[in-house]
């Protein structure tokens, strides 16, 4: 079975999953990004996926850029290489101008380093932190 | 050398550091948060980071709130149990409700399973997403 | 020195080395995947994993798919590119059928999803889970 | 608002959750774990989470204590202690006995280390292992 | 079966184990550290991993301080709470200076952040940096 | 914006980068490395991060080949595909032999397995290692 799968090639409950997607962004089907090509053998994983992806970005109290800076983040620190590209290109197309980005990589760094500084210098967390 | 050494203990470069954080968030010096005590014995190390620090979370393009998200969703990633809670008490502080609270762990959540997806099936880039 | 050697450029120690897992698969030495060729200059890292690899796939309680199902699990929250490609491709060898992979890839995830949400609530853990 | 909340201090659809859980487990809501307690103040990632385990762990191909080790073997790569401790002591309930643990380990510690060898000599993936 | 096993209550095999490093580092092995104890209910997991910390930490081209050194760098980059309490406190008895340490931190600081930076650009590897 | 800028096109800011990294290494600044060409877009982020390199490996207690090789460690363990690549080849030029480099990954190896058993099998700090 190839790693990806083309539209016209999918099962259907995997061409449902897509024509949602594309129907939601105005694209063709066949347009479909890799991701969803890489999972079309596998209908409840991808219709799962789908369902998160919907729901997680579905209007509320966080605008769309802020969702998106906040997935971005995650893929820098888990070095996912696809959606650091895929996400990135989604934050520009939704106002992420470079100003931001750079603004966007201090605090990512930043955290990072926080992160490793008090686990190597095992710092246990303040009282007035925890929850009540 | 203790773990944490209190303010009083510091070296001039520690409380120097110090003060400058307590005078910016208007608290007492001696109620600094335990990070800063765990650095305090390496002068060079928390003078970097609190320098990158007041620099990431400098006034800018992007809001206060927005980067204490990025920030938390960079330590849940890498499992940072002070910075979760640390930048978790923050980010209320900043104006974070339980009901965005909801909305920024439903991406968090999603972005992991979309970084490990993309592994797990070896999802090539898209040509669309290359920057030009 | 080649980031890959090749069988025939390899020292008696690393050939010795390839020898065994040749033997023990029923293939020519020089047809060796890669992680052998790019272990070759170091005999005593080499023969160190040989050694681990084949203690961990004797056969005892669990099945041979079982424990490429465990060895892909950990390669695909690592990212390891290398290990999910062979591991994918071995768990397939040793009876992974599609539908399978589907149920592995939904414990995967799942499994990845608990895994942040308890660090993201910093949940305590349970006095009934504790060994006695 | 606490970290843990108790059952009978639950909003109407997190009970919901719970119920379903306890009744598929035969125990009383009260006695549910902390994850879930945790989970119980955003009801929309909650239901997504029970929804994913419960699908995750559904009857298949593969079996109950198969699924435990995936699951365990991804919890241990992660490091996430609460994880390793509660799905530790479900393998056992689902038959996982001391040898077959200690087999689980040797395979979890082989993986890691091909993992990380793979990384630093930077070994190509087999056109062989490629996905036809 | 309890989380650590004393050394009184070990099998044979992992007093044996205990024993040699017991001799080796000139103390009793009733006070062997307690990641000995976590392993001695699996034995063929305790050996592997005696043989090839010894193998490890055996004279050589780099001398101790800079095994540990390493070791550190690592533990710390894991975030394994237990191998930085326990392989920092070797460092120290290996020579490792206030001054040394907040070196190291340096540099380990430094590499977390060039490791992001280059994910988040998508760096490629340099022509002068392969191997030949 | 292309992913790497070169010499000729970077800002005036990031030339004044390049040229203090080229001139400590008595290169001409058109060959600087690719790092600096991805990050010349963010001159912040590139003027702390150089600021920061050098720091850490400014002369101090641990001798420059210990420094790469702490370095090298922490890229191994985040999988960092340039920084292994970049950092191999400098702790080559600073004298890391093959001999050198097998001893270190044997290192690096033993603390992976070392983390990961600590974090499966719970093993609490030892009293004996924590700082006082």
């Amino acid at each position: 079975m190839p790693k990806l799968i083309e539209y016209k090639d999918m099962s259907p409950r995997a061409k449902a999953v897509v024509d949602g997607i594309a129907q939601a962004r105005g694209i063709d089907p066949a347009d479909i990004n890799n991701v969803w090509k890489g999972l079309a053998r596998h209908p409840d994983v991808m219709e799962r996926f789908a369902a998160e992806m919907k729901a997680a970005f579905a209007p509320g109290k966080l605008d769309p850029l802020t969702k998106e800076l906040i997935y971005l983040a995650v893929s820098i620190t888990n070095q996912c290489e696809y959606c650091i590209a895929s996400h990135g290109a989604m934050a520009r197309r939704k106002g992420m101008t470079e100003e931001m980005f750079e603004e966007f990589m201090a605090v990512v760094l930043a955290a990072q380093k926080g992160n490793k500084i008090t686990m190597a210098y095992r710092v246990p967390v303040d009282p007035a932190f925890e929850e009540k």
